[in-house]
Formats: C-alpha cells, sequence, structure tokens
C-alpha cells in the first residue's frame, strides 16, 4: 500500500497526480450538470468534481452520496479555474477530478453539522461524542493535546528523566479529596482506592535511587464537581532527587517555554516572576492571580484609621483592612445599579458591603463622599493615584474576606472591562506558600500541599510555637490566572515527618497504620528531594484558547460525573455484587 | 547549579577535575590507614579515598559512614595506582581523592544487601520495594521500560499518530473477564467499571475522525492470578481507520524491530513469519509457538490407522490423532521413570497417556514395538524421521487434547533438554483465528478475540450455517512462545455488529443495552478501521530477560492481588461506605 494521501494538504505542487483519498463527505452540490464534493478529513477539506462526460459510474454513485458518507476516491488533481478558486481553504486552487468512487459506509442524517458554528447543546455534543469529534476545531484541540504531551515527554527525557509507571489500585488515605474506593473480590471487605496523585509512590521511587521520574498520569477525586473539575483527570508528574530548588524552577520554566514554542511558536521569555504568597494575597487578593492586567488591590488601612469615616476606621482599628480597587476611567459607566450588583457579587465572598467614591474635577463624589475632609480626600487621592473619572471601590473587613472578594471582584471587572491581553501567556511563580491551614470544622491543622512538604528552614523553630505562619518550601506555577501546578521539597527525614504526622492531628497509631512504610523507607538512606505536578488538562484548556475542561477530553464527564454516550455509572448484576460480598443500602423511594 | 556529575560516568577523561557526586554508600572498607567507599548512583559505582593525611573532617565524617548512607561528595578525579586498577568496573581507573563529604541522611542496616546477588525471598523484597528497586539490576529494568515506551511513542509519533486518553471510570460490560468496579456515590446503588482494555472508546475515536490512535494505557482484569498475570497491565493501543491489514502489519513488523535495534542494538529480520491458527496448532500444539527450537507434532495419523496397535486405530477411526515428538537422541537419558513423569505432566493437559518408542539398532523398541510389525514400524520411522538413539513421544486423543498435551510437553523438553537458543528474538504472526470458540459452560459461541472482530471475508456465508468454522481478521503476534500483542479489522457495520451479537447469545435488548450506543456510531459514516494491542510488561519482561511480569512493574502485586508494602487492599471507614450507599456482607467467621 503506498503512503496515505490527505486531502488537506494537497497543493497546486499535486497537479497532474493520481492520488487516492479516503474522508467524509462534507457538503454535496448538484450544479450545472456536475457534482461537487468537499471530501474531509483529518488534514481538512479537498473538493472532488463528477462529471457525467467522465465515469458514469462514479457520477451514478455520486447521486447517491450524502453528507458523512465514508468515501475512498481515486482521480486526478486539476487547477480550479480561476473565477472558481476558493482562497477560505488551504486546497482551494485545485480540485479533484474523479475518476472512480467506492461508499466504505454510509451514514444517517447526522443530529448537528459537522462544522465549528454548528449550534447544538453541550448535551448532544457529548451523548453523540464519536460525531462531535470530527469538527476540525475538536481535531485541532487533540492534536494540540498530543503535541503537548510529546513535547513534556520529549524535553524531560532528553535530561534522562526516566518514565516510570505507578499503581492505580491504590491504599485509601482519608487525609485530602474523597477517594474512589475499589472493592477487592479476593479479600472480602476490603478495597483499593484509586490515586488523587502518585506522590508516595514518586517519592519511594526517589528513596528507590531512580533519581528522575516522570510520568503523565491518570488521577482521580470524588468531589462535588465544578465547572473546571472532573473525576478523572491527567498530571504531568515529575520528581527529581539531589536538586537544588533553583536548579528544578529554572528546569520547569525552561520546559514551559520549550512547550509554548513547540505548540504555539511563541517565545515566552524565562525566567518567570516570583511572587510569595503574602505578596500575591497582599497585592491581588488570590494565590493565582492574573497578571496580564493591574488594578491591584491597594491597602489604604493606614490612610483611613483616623479618617471620619466610622465603618473604615472601626475595621482598622479592630485588626481589619481597609483595601481598594482604582477602576480607572469608568466612574461614568457605573450607575448605582450597576454598583449595588458588584456589592452582590462581593457579597458572596463575604463581604458585608462594598464602599465607593468617584472622582470628578478632583473631588471626592458618592455617598461616602462626605466623611472625608479634603487632607483625607487627598490622602485617598494619593494612596490609589485616583484622577477624574475613576472608580474607586472599597471593601473594609478581616484580611480573608477583603482578599478574596476584592480578588474575585478584580477579576471579573479584568474580564467585564476587557482589561486582558488574550495575546499574553502571563506565567508566575507563587512561593512560600503556608506549610498548614487551619480548618474551622474540624479544628485541627491540615496540610496546604500535603503532609510530605518540607517547612522553610528559617520557620522550622515555629513549628512548635506557632505552626500556622510557618511557610513551606513549596511553589505553584501560576497562568493567566489559573492554578497549573505545584511542587514543593519533600521531607526525607522520619523524625520530621512524624512531626508534620502530630501537627495534623494524627495519633501515632494512626500515622503508623497509614503512612508506616513511607516513614520506614525514610530510614533507609532516602535522598533529599523534591518535584512538581501539573494538571494537563487545564494547560491544554488555556493553550487551545476554551472555557472548559471538557473540551480537552475525549470522553468527559458531565458536572454529575456522568457519560452521556456510554451511560456509565450504571446498575450491575447481583451476582457481581455478591462475588464482592458487597449490599447495595440505598432503597429507591417509591413515589 | 552545574550539570549534574554521575558517579558511573567519570572516566580517566575526567582526571584532574574536580567533581561534585551524590550518592548511595555501597560499603566501606578501611584499609592501611585510609578509608575508601564505593558510592553508587543511578549510572554506577566509582571508589571514594578519604586520607587522614588530607581533609582532617572529611576523615571523621567517612569514619561514621555505614551502607546506604546518602551523602554528597566533593574532590578530586585522580588515577589510580597501576595495581590497583579495577576492571571490574567502568571507574575502576579512577578515584575521587575526597575535599569534603557531607551526610545528606543516614541509613539502618537494610534487610538486604543492596546487590544484584543479594539472596532474599521475593516477599521481603516486595516489602521494601524501595530498596530491591536500588539494585543494579532493578535499576537497568526500569531504565529498559523506559526507552521500551520512547521508542514506541517515537515510532508512532512520527508516523502521526495522535496521543489521545481514554477514560478509566467507563461502564461495566459483562463480556469478557471480570470487571473491576468503583461505585458511585452520586448514583447510589451504580458503579463504573475499570477498562479491560480502551477498546470501544478506540473504535469510537475512529468514528471520530481521529483516524491513526495510540496509548499505553493501564488496563484491568479481577482474574485470579497466574504467575504472568496482574490486576492491572499496561497496554500499548493502537487503532488507524482506512488502513488495509498488509500494510499495518508491515507497519507493526517496523516497528518492533525499530524498538529491538533502539533497546538492545540488534537487528532483528522485518517480514516476521507467519502461521495459520491451525497451521500452528497443527505442528506446535499451541497458537503462540516458541520457534527458537524445531522438534514440532508430528501427525502419524495415517500411518498408524491401520496398525495393529488398536488404541491408535480406534483414536483415528473415531475422528481422533495420533501425534508424535522425535525427542533427538534423548533415548537413552530417559527411564521409565523418567518417561513416568513425562506421562505424568501430559495427564494435566487432558491426555489419558503418552506412549513411546526408543530406537534401538534400527529397531522400535518399548512396550507397545510388539504391536507394530516391520513394515508398520518402517513407516512411522520413516514418518517421525526417527533414528538410532531417539526418543518418540505419542499422544492419541481428540485434536484439542493431543494440541494441549503435546504442545505443552514440547515446550517442556525445550526448556529441559536446553533446545532453545536464548539469543533469538523470533517473532512470528499467527493469522486467521477462528472468530467464535464454544463454551462448554455457558453453552453459547463466545468472541475468541472480542466481539467487535471482522469474520473473514470469505468465510462470511458461514456465519449462519457454520459459525464454529468462521475464520476472523485477526492476528496475534508472538515473541519467544508468548503472545505479546494481538490485533484485528473491525466490524464498522451496525448490522454485522448487530449479527454478532446474536450469535453471542444477546438478546436484541441486552444487546441495546450495552451496545446501543456503539451500534449506534456504526450509523454514522464509521470508516473502515482496526488496530492492535500489545503487552508492554510482557515486551520488557522478554526483552529484560527476566522470568516474572513483577520484575517489570515498580510497584506490582502479589498472586492474591495485594501490595506487601502498602498492605493495600484494606478497610476502609464505616463513613465511605455509607457515603457510597453499601455495606459488606461478608463476616469473618469466629473461630
Amino acid at each position: 500500500m503506498s503512503e496515505r494521501v490527505y486531502c488537506g494538504q494537497l497543493t497546486e505542487q499535486a497537479i497532474g497526480t493520481k492520488v487516492t483519498l479516503n474522508g467524509w463527505v462534507q457538503r454535496r452540490r448538484d450544479l450545472g450538470g456536475l457534482i461537487f464534493i468537499d471530501l474531509r478529513d483529518r488534514s481538512g477539506l479537498v473538493q472532488i468534481v463528477f462529471d457525467p462526460e467522465g465515469s458514469t459510474e462514479a457520477f451514478a454513485t455520486a447521486e447517491k452520496i450524502r453528507s458523512e458518507y465514508v468515501v475512498e476516491v481515486k482521480g486526478e488533481v486539476v487547477a480550479r479555474d480561476a473565477n472558481v478558486v476558493n482562497e477560505k481553504i488551504a486546497t482551494g486552487h485545485i480540485e479533484i477530478r474523479v475518476e472512480s468512487i467506492y461508499i466504505l459506509n454510509g451514514s444517517k442524517t447526522p443530529p448537528f453539522a459537522i462544522t465549528n458554528e454548528a449550534e447544538v447543546s453541550e448535551e448532544v455534543r457529548l451523548k453523540y461524542r464519536y460525531l462531535d469529534l470530527r469538527r476540525p476545531v475538536m481535531q485541532e484541540t487533540f492534536k494540540l493535546r498530543h503535541n503537548i504531551n510529546k513535547a513534556f515527554r520529549r524535553f524531560l527525557e532528553d535530561r534522562e528523566f526516566y518514565e516510570i509507571e505507578t499503581p492505580i489500585l491504590n491504599k485509601s488515605t482519608p487525609e485530602g479529596a474523597r477517594d474512589y474506593l475499589v472493592p477487592s473480590r479476593v479479600h472480602p471487605g476490603e478495597f483499593y482506592a484509586l490515586p488523587q496523585s502518585p506522590q508516595i509512590f514518586k517519592q519511594l521511587l526517589m528513596v528507590g535511587g531512580m533519581e528522575k521520574y516522570y510520568q503523565i498520569v491518570r488521577c482521580f477525586r470524588d468531589e462535588d464537581l465544578r465547572a473546571d473539575r472532573q473525576p478523572e483527570f491527567t498530571q504531568l508528574d515529575i520528581e527529581v532527587s539531589f536538586f537544588e530548588r533553583e536548579a528544578f524552577l529554572a528546569m520547569m520554566e525552561e520546559m514551559m517555554v520549550e512547550v509554548v514554542d513547540q505548540v504555539r511558536g511563541e517565545k515566552v521569555a524565562p525566567s518567570f516572576p516570583r511572587l510569595t504568597y503574602a505578596e500575591a494575597m497582599a497585592r491581588y487578593g488570590s494565590d493565582k492571580p492574573d497578571t496580564r492586567f493591574g488594578m491591584e488591590l491597594l491597602d489604604i488601612s493606614a490612610t483611613v484609621k483616623d479618617s471620619g469615616f466610622k465603618v473604615f476606621a472601626s475595621t482598622v482599628e479592630t485588626g481589619g483592612q481597609v483595601k481598594a480597587l482604582n477602576v480607572k476611567g469608568q466612574a461614568a459607566h457605573y450607575s448605582r445599579k450597576n454598583i449595588d450588583e458588584l456589592t452582590e457579587f462581593t457579597q458572596r465572598y463575604g463581604a458585608k458591603g462594598l464602599a465607593w467614591l468617584k472622582i470628578e474635577a478632583g473631588e471626592l463624589k458618592g455617598p461616602i463622599a462626605k466623611f472625608f475632609d479634603e487632607t483625607a480626600a487627598s490622602a485617598i487621592k494619593a494612596a490609589t493615584e485616583a484622577t477624574d473619572g475613576d472608580l474607586l471601590l472599597f471593601v473594609a473587613d478581616k484580611p480573608k474576606v477583603v482578599a478574596d472578594s476584592l480578588g474575585a471582584l478584580r477579576s471579573k471587572l479584568g474580564k467585564d472591562l476587557g482589561l486582558i491581553d488574550e495575546s499574553q501567556l502571563n506565567f508566575l511563580w507563587v512561593t512560600d506558600f503556608p506549610l498548614l491551614a487551619w480548618d474551622e470544622d474540624e479544628e485541627r491543622y491540615v496540610a496546604e500541599h500535603h503532609p510530605f512538604t518540607m517547612p522553610k528552614a528559617e520557620d522550622i523553630e515555629k513549628l512548635k510555637t506557632d505552626p500556622g505562619s510557618v511557610r513551606a518550601e513549596a511553589y505553584d506555577l501560576v497562568l493567566n490566572g489559573y492554578e497549573i501546578g505545584g511542587g514543593s521539597q519533600r521531607i526525607h527525614k522520619r523524625e520530621f515527618q512524624e512531626q508534620m504526622f502530630q501537627l495534623l492531628g494524627f495519633s501515632q497509631e494512626a500515622a503508623e497504620e497509614q503512612f508506616g512504610f513511607l516513614m520506614e523507607a525514610l530510614e533507609y538512606g532516602a535522598p533529599p528531594h523534591g518535584g512538581a505536578a501539573f494538571g494537563v488538562d487545564r494547560i491544554v484548556m488555556i493553550l487551545a484558547g476554551v472555557s472548559n475542561l471538557r473540551e480537552t477530553i475525549a470522553f468527559p464527564k458531565t458536572a454529575n460525573a456522568s457519560c452521556l454516550m456510554t451511560q456509565a455509572p450504571s446498575p450491575v448484576d447481583t451476582k457481581q455484587l455478591e462475588e464482592l460480598s458487597l449490599a447495595v443500602t440505598y432503597q429507591e423511594e417509591v413515589l
């Protein structure tokens, strides 16, 4: 068999050659006694012409053909007449004069047109995913995804990382998100868990002397799904021994630069900017700020603490903050009603209210303007660099509420006002995350990253006195406001790991039962090691310019974790449950 | 940070340079006032010398060091004195004169020595897998596995295959092996199943116009485990549209040749030999024959059907077969007791007995010799090409029993007698498998390959009249007596797929419920497609020259599907089961 020829790759250079093409019929037109077919394959479209003066058999077949029929066509590549050249498609200067055509398979009329513009609900697209995937935009996305994976792999392989596979049937550990469980038939009443990440295994590979590991691996979380979560997701997982943090971060930057270059031909500047967690929260109210636009959070606590506006003053006095956003030049475009909507928006993030001021002819305007004398007004204008036409928005509250609400408001306004330069790819490291977070419900510390993260050397003393203030040797990589990955130095000594489990409220027995094998491993010459994990689905989403993870996954689940095509999950045979020594306790209510 | 320097890569070219090394202490020797340490990393060993006349601090540290300590060493590469050159290791001409050493982590005495020769049970190795993985032979295996995966990927990527990921949380289908189930929390009483292979999804990717797909993917089977099975295994999964069988097989051959060349530097001849299933069974009694040695099964049914030995004659008369192995030159080495053991061995495969003859001075010898007159004796000798000193072994039975028992006996004798040239890699295609197999227990046909396999065009008529004789467009790839992969042309028309489910005893409702989405997909322009899947673990096993799949998997399960390191599977919290609306019905018996 000769090399496959693709429809979309035929150019004027092929004129005069005979080709055999395979593909789908995009559309058929009957015009001036001729039949025209646009034939589509993975590479694009080409026009096929059937002339009754040519092969009558082919012409007769062509009369039967409808959209999405699969055909094999043999014919000659010829130049189009100048007046019918189509500049919109790559093959628009040529067409195929058919010698023979063979229908490989027919097609019912598809439930939607196989075009990028098809107007169709996501539900129907997911049910007929095999048709949805034929649309050129989907073909492009999966080609991109393939190229991203390939670029990651080649970068790491060139640096002597070994791809090593870790188990999917794991032990369940209660720490972290909810596990998907797999009942064991051989061990009745016992369960495997699907991995939330290969974290412990990759650390054990380091203890096992593998030194440089990578894997593009499926991970699982049984969470209530949000728009940007899937029950199974793909992670680029990396771990290295004997590597210093700076060298590692530099390598990861180089990797991202290389991937973007490979798949988009764009040169991103290496040496990504860095923010500490504290700074990111202060300036953007977020640990994954979108730095494609400014409009940072401005702390005016000191400016307003002695002002006449009691709400501000007393907030500062009681340990709170007052911060502002300066929405440049937008005063005229925000009515009271608009601002009420913004207020409601910030309240979802816990803010009690949203104060505002407009600057007109050098003066503060708005309901709270009267509380500020001229000195205070000047100070506010100076602190916010506000000038005529600007809209100032304020939240006065506990630092967390200020950050959450103004951070979210900043993101919303950035989008609403078109402040974001969509052509940019802004990578950013956020460093020095807190080691621990206080869980109000459980009344204990939980690991901010995971329980195997090393504290920063200079904070270790505070583990005993003030654990909440200890920073971790952990960092996230942020791209355009999305967290696309994170990593840390790991604990490689047993004493530290034990201390960490104590801080997290584990009894010695519980720590031993859950993680005894890891702690034992740390006693046998565990090397210093660290690593990172990157969310492949999310990286594809951003680089493809789509807004939903489902667009990046060939067969995704819906928000309630179902597959609309196969109808998974589904009931199973009683026999299967019996073999697993399980009974379903749920009774559907009789209506 | 400068580029990492590896212990095992230092040669005489590095003499005079200063290096920083990281690794594990293989052993320490104190000799003539000096301390010697063999330092090991992923690449190999190098000798480090501590001289008390040099750095006293380093010497003092060295005195504390024990096996498997992790250290960082700085020093100078120097030539060894000629009389202490060690030709056994790659770095035996040099050593490191230490300037400083830093202990990164200590180690308890490991439960076994970190050497290839360590005498240790597999149980202990699996419990301390992180130590086992440090042994050089394991490091080599995982480097090989990495290189095999890499070679597969690059071959396919260079031919424009897209790597596309398919779901792990699937729908359970009762056809085939037992599924691992995953209870759904959101849909109480419903379950996902882990995939036994991505078969249906890869076919739907072809319907979706992806044209060339590959994935190195985890698959799962909840089977009672044998020595060469694991509950999770890795498959190289491939599917293509618009490809003729011969072109596809040629590409797969080229891929295997390339992989062997990449990872072993060996040139295997392309155009692998082919046997039909019928021929493989006839000549080797196996559908995965080891062709590294001869000793084929010889059909002497015609020769003995009129002989005086009633057992043979009546077997042939009633539709059975008589076949022989000629064990060349081994007559003198097999006593009656030895042959009794072989008889017992064949009985495990269903044979009622094993008849035998020896050739001495041109005469048949043995208990059954008397039944053959001179003509019959000559005919047997001619049919088996037997000469003096040969041992002939016979099974007379139904064809399946003859094939199973003599096939197994041939394999056993091949190993026992050292007939196998271990340096060879004998690839072989076995083609024209039966489409269906009769399941005695279920009293119905089951798919020999899977229910989506296309029958051979010339046999389609027989689907209605004699389904058992229909051959499939299916083939296996065999390497050194192991099935390492298989593939087929798939059904791409709904009518055929429906007919196949009928043959397999599915009611229309059952077929619709389980596979309705696939049959619907075949109605919307499904292209002709086919593909293959290869067992990565098994390929690694053969190319690494190890005899057990567990040696090729970083963290394998035992024969009862447990992980001895993490103790998975394990009981889970009641709360987890409640969330899943499940109860365990198994009660441990009180002793």
